[in-house]
């Protein structure tokens, strides 16, 4: 099983906390040593960092963990292999484009007997069931949309449809984002915490490492994490229903 | 106008006394510093950095120039914004999947009157000319060959054709690989060494940096560069002809 990591802002915002815990699960404090890989969005561009090294042990990780990349949509993977063998092709996130954005997807979860027939718009390049599982969510989205993106609710019905699908074959814990809003499908673990004014201190659980957020922070910043386990020890981090797909937008989780 | 820089080989190689000299085009010797980007492939998978900073001030390209990352085909871009303004979703090189496998593309020069007809199969990001180029080849790769990638004849005939014909639109100096060939066509300036044994030593023209290959390489290695104007000084860089596109496979350009 590998572990998630997202981030959903309505400002800019570094990511270097939260990943300093999360990596240190790539090896460390956690089993998930068969590569690594983080997606930033900036404006409609994307920074994307993929390793098949340990995130411990990675050039890239340690310069994510000393660089505050500013984003307001972020999606990290640590990979503990249990389809595809242990490459470059095969970490995620995986990136492709539809509707003139660029879609970032990470999964964790095995899928079993799930071979969806793709027409060939998008198609797999390594061999992980996640990359597959990306493939056939953009293929359906443009099959129902055609050309035209359509609105958010629409948008969110057919994810949710498309997730329980997909994790009617097996555990389908994934986050995608298409750099406006980061939509979150829980089949077993995904926790989140949505971090506003008036803001406090936090302590990772992973890590001997506490940040005061009123100090980095304005009281109009709101900020939404998500991830496999909670990070922080002295935080409340809400559980995700198994099944349940969530929206963030500007830092928050939007009504069901 | 912007510079590009390919590597194409028979063993993985690193890229880093090249890229060195490269760089400092981006902002010290040379006037590209709205951006650059470099895509290394690994296998079928893609390590793909860009950045709108000037590539003497980025802290990715720091990182490259100490990091030999190893590959046998790599594209490299730095940017003078003609179209397009400067933010990440504009950087080369661009990346997109086709047939299974990633596809990088860098391209130098400015396109006229060039409003291609899209499908929606591939659709640009960012607001440039260049990005709708590749938007625009694969499409055509696409629409002629269909699901099965055709064989290397017949798809370097296609890019010949289809390259002459956005050139007949401005300059499309440009790089495309998909892992297994580099192609290159010139519009305007692009010119290219293949480096095997008897290996000897390289003087960089940008930076006061010299390198013995014969020391780090084995008799059986070989290595292409391409580039818009030579990096090194006591080396005999062969141009391309306008309206050229050479493929380069296994360190060599394959005969005409």
């Amino acid at each position: 099983m590998c572990q998630l990591l997202g981030m959903n802002c309505n400002v800019p915002t570094d990511i270097v906390f939260s990943f300093t815990g999360f990596a240190t699960r790539g090896g460390r404090t956690d089993e998930h040593v068969d590569g690594w890989g983080i997606a930033f969005f900036e404006g409609a561009g994307v920074r994307h960092f993929v390793d098949y090294e340990a995130a411990i042990a990675s050039p890239v990780a340690e310069l994510i963990k000393r660089w505050p990349i500013k984003s307001k949509n972020v999606i990290a993977h640590i990979r503990k292999a249990t389809q595809g063998r242990v490459a470059l092709e095969n970490c995620h996130p995986f990136v492709r484009e539809l509707w003139g954005r660029y879609w970032v997807f990470a999964h964790n979860g095995d899928l079993k007997d799930f071979a969806p027939s793709l027409t060939g718009a998008f198609r797999r390049v390594g061999t992980t069931d996640s990359e597959l599982a990306l493939c056939y969510l953009l293929q359906e989205l443009r099959r129902r949309f055609g050309d035209t993106p359509p609105a958010l609710p629409e948008l969110t019905a057919a994810l949710r449809e498309l997730s329980a699908a997909i994790a009617s074959r097996g555990t389908f814990n994934m986050m995608l984002s298409d750099g406006t809003a980061l939509f979150a499908h829980c089949s077993t673990q995904l926790h989140y915490i949505v971090r506003q004014h008036p803001f406090s201190t936090a302590k990772l659980s992973d890590e001997d490492l506490a940040v005061d957020f009123s100090t980095v922070t304005t009281p109009d910043d709101r900020v939404a994490v998500i991830v496999t386990s909670p990070l922080t020890s002295n935080e409340c981090w809400i559980p995700f229903a198994p099944g349940e797909l969530k929206v963030f937008v500007d830092g928050a989780a939007l009504p069901l």
